[in-house]
């Protein structure tokens, strides 16, 4: 599985980070999934490989501006360059009217169709998207928040070598049939499982995306079985302390303590607050790097714009050059 | 008075020219004025001096997306960031409807009133906005568009040397009364008229900024005395024949010709169809200014994003580096 930050900072963008949106593309799929639509994200499109012909699914976690203002824009963009294939929107139902509103006042007809699907109905049933399993988890958060998991079952079953040559299946039409998950029968009439020659199959690949929420426990089902946590770490502990009453949004800190208990092995933290500069002065995007490494050991990443990662068949995740 | 683009593309942005918008600052003014707001405004202003404190005025020319989808999100930055003075809109009231709903659906409270004016029932009393007149007039598109003229009066009158010497003016607190326009009586028992000793006046600094329009003789009135016309090229007019039925914008050719036939020193040609690009395969950028040229002997430009320009109080434009 294949993943695009297209928009890294929290509320407002800056210099070097645009607004929440998240690429993930199934490993051998053409069709893509973006999680999160924040304002300026086609613009971000625009530097890498991804096309809005292709998109197969938008899911977005909540309604503030900087995840989904960009939404309208983007679909707008998709017709103008003739798009015609079906959408899916999954998201809380005030993106249809966001969506809706917006390409009315804006005198947009698109070419092509919007299936909208209300994840607070729809939340246990959710449709595949882009060849990959789609579930969604409530968070806590100003207004309603939710996380996605997609999961793609491994797709090759690779056959085992050593077996096939144990029980002598010879090299030939047979090994495809077997590998496609056929029983064979040989030659002197013995009948050959597939799953007695197959390598057994590895895990799901598993990626979960949290949107805005200040209790990551709540992710603890969902986070079952996934090898990727993506989640917002907007502030530090001081910082979040310095900014008042309830900004409903998580530290490194509390994140990190919880990819440590569901020992989650990879860790991208985004949506940091415009305060952490790259420049020397405090507080530094470097602090939330710090504060984050103090609770979790696992492997950590901060997300930059357009950082892409690769989620390898065996749960290793690569940050892509 | 200065110009500097903040969008330059027509429809959909490109990898170096994001969607409409026109920031121009009258001289000696803090206070700014934003015309049109296509989606990633907010991200290109991060790249000037330009603040969201000091905006005093949005004036939107149409309600198609590619010029207002980046006000919700602008508004909001601008909150974010503490702004507190009233913010004055002008445009279709489409636009009040778009920021009305976008708002209410992100859960977004402003910190500052806006005020917003209907240009189809106010065009012919505008308020003056950022220290300059503002007129407006319709235009010809596929939805009601409108274009703007901004004015600013000579801020500085001139004192005529020579003749406070002929007059016989003692240097020193007369002179600055009488700059500031004050009749003064001498010693001896003369009356001094300010307006003997001061130089004239130059005449007003004036820029139109054309929305969508495929009718530029629309403006003539607006160009009245405008040293400055901003006015969209989208195509070239072979390009225009091949789009097909009434696109309604304007062809390189046309607006030249018209800013020919109304004399105007200066022209400035934006909102290019992402067809013309800067690689050497056809259509080119450069068949739009090649197009113009033959039309126009003026002083021609093809705005690129972030490019400033200054109109001096004589009457001259110049492209900033």
């Amino acid at each position: 599985m294949h993943l695009q930050f297209l928009g890294t900072s929290s509320g407002v963008p800056t210099r070097h980070r645009s607004l929440s949106a998240l690429a993930i593309r199934g490993e051998g799929e053409r069709g893509w999934v973006l999680v999160d639509c924040g304002e300026g994200t086609q613009h971000r499109l625009l530097h890498t490989r991804l096309s809005l012909a292709t998109l197969e699914a938008v899911c977005i976690t909540h309604c503030h501006g900087d995840h989904c203002l960009g939404l309208p824009g983007l679909l707008g963009t998709a017709s103008m360059e003739g798009r015609q294939a079906p959408l899916t929107i999954v998201g809380p139902d005030g993106i249809r009217e966001l969506v809706a509103h917006a390409l009315a006042l804006t005198d947009s007809n698109l070419g092509f169709p919007l299936h909208f699907i209300d994840v607070a109905v729809a939340a246990g049933a959710l449709p595949a998207v882009g060849g990959m399993k789609l579930e969604a988890a409530g968070l806590s958060h100003r207004i309603p928040s939710w996380a996605y998991a997609l999961t793609q079952d491994d797709p090759v079953r690779q056959l085992d070598h050593a077996r096939l040559g144990a029980v002598g299946v010879p090299r030939g039409p047979l090994w495809g049939r077997l590998q496609r998950g056929e029983d064979v029968t040989l030659d002197d009439g013995r009948l050959v499982r597939a799953d007695a020659v197959l390598v057994p199959p590895r895990p799901p690949r598993r990626i979960v995306v949290g949107g805005d929420n200040d209790t990551p426990a709540l992710l603890d089902a969902l986070c079952r079985g996934a090898q990727v946590l993506v989640h917002e770490a907007t502030y530090t502990e001081d910082v979040a302390a310095r900014v008042g009453p309830a900004p409903m949004h998580s530290t490194a800190a509390r994140v990190a303590a919880f990819a440590s208990d569901a020992d989650l092995p990879n860790l991208i933290l985004t949506h940091f607050s415009p305060r952490y500069g790259n420049a020397r002065r405090s507080p530094h995007i470097g602090d939330i790097e710090a504060e984050a490494r103090t609770a979790y050991d696992g492997a950590l990443y901060l997300a930059r714009d357009l950082d892409a990662f690769s989620l390898e068949a065996g749960g290793a995740l690569r940050r892509l050059d």
